[in-house]
């Protein structure tokens, strides 16, 4: 009688992390948040190293044993990246050090298992910032944020992820563990390794923990609010904003379906704004922008030019929320996507992304494509990058809705390319959108983007079907 | 009889991008700012296609012929990258348009043999601003800025030439024409290319035209300028410029070896300050910090308040010059390199870098190496990413000097990569640091690197004998 995938991977996995972290895997270690679809995996184990040098143990010894290993991290993903496909699961739940805070040199190390708001909460505690703001910052891990090379609503002005990763401590194939950069800010000595495996999905090398960049926080904020009543109009407020002298930080964008959803639970009070306006279902989009300066006054002033800018710019209704209501803003504006699935059960919420300028046809686009499926459609997103989650709204029960969903999200990466952007802003190709690469892409730049997973995965035994051209 | 090489070359390159554009080379086509060291290189030809498709075109016949390319943008790099070891020079000289200057939308598109100054001149008239500023802008290309990923002063605050960087235009092995990225701001489809291709001095592909990100420019600027008795109170002084709240976005330092050569021309004069003391051989260091900000008086508020702290860590004399003179003081900045290459007629100036609260660790271990090799030294550079161009001053006619300083430069990578630093912050490895990656990256590191070398150049006919680890 042979023994059991999982009794055999409990004895030999155990030896290199302690059996007590060798388990099955719990239906919650097979689905990330792509579950809206219905997307569930399978794996023969679920292994939790303690450190790196274990990673790297557990990593040679899969690679030893052709054995396929899919990288966990909070499982928020929403291309499916965290999803297995037979193989094990290697979470990297017990990796949770910040193993060094310095804010006099602004910069920290962190293993890749710190959930985002652990390390955003250590960093303001000691009066420093760390811009990316990824949504579902409570459950997401930095190294999830690594390996999606994750956006957010301040990406727009201060970069993605990517932007403060000053060096990775990573797992190569078939088990090296490597420092590439560190401490130190500027680094060309050799190719640039960390790049590479930032935004890579962990189908290149398991990332352990990484030194981030930090800065002080701003001065004074401001944010401003405005309601328009067609796309055309919308467009128009975001170049506005790019040209109006109010340089914002973020520029974020819901569409009417969104604030459909999502508009009954705005939590804002101001005696100054009358914010049932934006349960108005006449209108079609509201802009969000965020901007940080040296001193309150000349904040505000800035502001009040985007204010005269989107009234210019057709917007039917605009506010200034006070401090307290411009939090709940955000509060709120984190909390779109899962009101929005929550219309029908479950959505395909895509990310695609276009150059800025082309806003309004991106969602002009996707409405057609919904309807053209008989789905309903919302949007929302970074509207400053052009990067915006274009939503199909479906029972994830239903085959029938699933399929069409996927078909009209086909449809919408064929626009997004045909507008000269990307099938993926910030979210990454996971198991979902794998195989799409190729319609961006020219042929030579997908064979290379080929040859470096060969090179570096020779086996393709990590995140396999992940990242597929 | 046979055909010289370079007839052959001027029939069948001729072909390719017309027979005026290929010819023999000048001794200006077989050195860059290397010369200091007495480095000059050897090549059959030199060729100057027209446009992208024509370096595509040159590259696969290089490539059918196993003929050896060095890139050449405007040879301004200091690592040797664009001295040639045989084949052929393809300059990009040639390809010098700015194809797309859209400032409502903050990007461009530009291609590789375009000068930094001409870029930065016509972001300037259209209003807006690319903030990477290397060394000798009205020669440099962006390509060569792109294919080094040029730092400058303002990468600390702004960052590195990658930064600013939506997409390229590149010509892959065997001669392919591929574009990833463009006018989208955001994108993480496939693996990021494009970071690999930046920074890769030309041994993965060339660059041909990238779509660049541009800001607004400041509302207000101030510098700051401090001297600084001793290495330690310099230290004292980066370290208070971070925690004061001035958030400096250039932080420069200068050594007394480098105001011995340059304090001579400083073109700064203010009613209000004693510039004379610059010329006092006694200080140590002076720091140079550039601040931007909304409004002028806040401006000035956080340039005062880093004055109190250079005062407190120990600053003999400080002083906040005039617009004019922090103008000036730029552009003199900026003369710092020839000015100390004049003391002896030539210098071996590394760029290391090292974190940044042990800037004064490199320099006291540089000068010390200076002197145990009896060579003059003299050092400068951007304090605040730790990156410093450590000099060793020699007679370039001198071989014995040139051994010596050659021996200087192998502990100084050591002493950088003790300190937990990077022989190269800016400059590349080129030809005079090829090979000495091994020395600070892990094993794995330098095979993967080696790995995705040998993917994307199989026949290493691209910058051969650069970027070698």
């Amino acid at each position: 009688m042979t023994a059991s995938p999982f009794t055999t991977l409990e004895r030999e996995l155990g030896a290199v992390v302690g059996a007590q972290h060798v388990s099955p895997p719990a239906i919650s270690d097979l689905e990330d948040a792509t579950r809206w679809t219905g997307l569930r995996g399978n794996a023969d184990a679920v292994v939790r190293p303690g450190n790196a040098e274990q990673v790297a143990a557990a990593v040679r010894w899969c690679y030893d044993h052709d054995m396929p290993i899919t990288v966990r991290g909070g499982g928020t993903g929403l291309s499916g990246g965290a999803v297995p496909e037979g193989g094990i699961v290697l979470s990297l739940e017990r990796l949770n050090r910040i193993r060094t805070m310095e804010p006099e040199w602004w910069r920290c190390e962190v293993e890749a298992g710190v959930t985002t708001e652990a390390l955003q909460r250590r960093v303001r505690e000691a009066g420093l910032r760390y811009p990316p703001d990824p949504g579902a910052g409570e459950v997401s891990h930095i190294g999830g944020n690594l390996a999606t090379n994750a956006g957010g609503p301040h990406a727009f002005g201060h970069g993605v992820t990517r932007a403060w990763v000053l060096g990775v401590e990573a797992v190569l194939a078939p088990g090296e563990l490597v420092h590439l950069g560190g401490p130190t800010r500027k680094d060309v000595a050799g190719y640039d390794l960390t790049s590479l495996l930032v935004g890579s999905e962990g189908t290149l090398g398991v990332i352990t923990a990484a030194w981030l960049r930090l800065i002080p926080p701003p001065g004074a904020e401001q944010t401003v609010i405005g309601l328009f009543p067609s796309l055309a109009s919308a467009q128009a407020g975001i170049g506005g904003a790019l040209t109006c002298g109010a340089v914002p930080v973020a520029l974020e964008l819901l569409d009417g379906g969104a604030l459909q959803d999502a508009g009954a639970t705005l939590p804002v009070q101001d005696a100054a704004a009358e914010w049932s306006h934006l349960t108005d279902p006449t209108h079609a989009a509201v802009l969000i922008a965020h901007l940080e300066g040296d001193l309150a006054e000349a904040t505000a002033a800035r502001g009040d030019a985007l204010v005269d800018t989107w009234q210019e710019a057709g917007a039917t209704w605009t506010a200034v929320p006070s401090a307290a209501s411009s939090s709940a803003l955000a509060t709120w504006r984190d909390s779109v996507s899962g009101a929005v699935a929550a219309r029908r059960g479950g959505k395909l919420s895509e990310d695609v992304a276009v150059p800025t300028d082309r806003v309004a046809e991106l969602l002009e686009g996707s409405a057609a494509i919904a309807r053209r499926h008989g789905l309903e459609h919302a949007a929302w997103g970074h509207a400053g990058d052009g990067n915006l989650h274009c939503s199909f709204l479906l029972d994830p029960t239903s085959p029938e809705r699933r399929a069409q969903a996927a078909d009209a999200a086909d449809e919408l990466f064929s626009l997004a390319i045909a507008l000269g952007g990307t099938i993926s802003g910030e979210h990454g190709l996971g198991r979902l959108k794998s195989g799409h690469l190729s319609a961006q892409w020219d042929p030579a730049a997908v064979a290379a983007h080929q040859a470096i997973k060969a090179a570096l995965d020779p086996k393709g035994l990590l995140n396999p079907g992940r990242k597929v051209a």
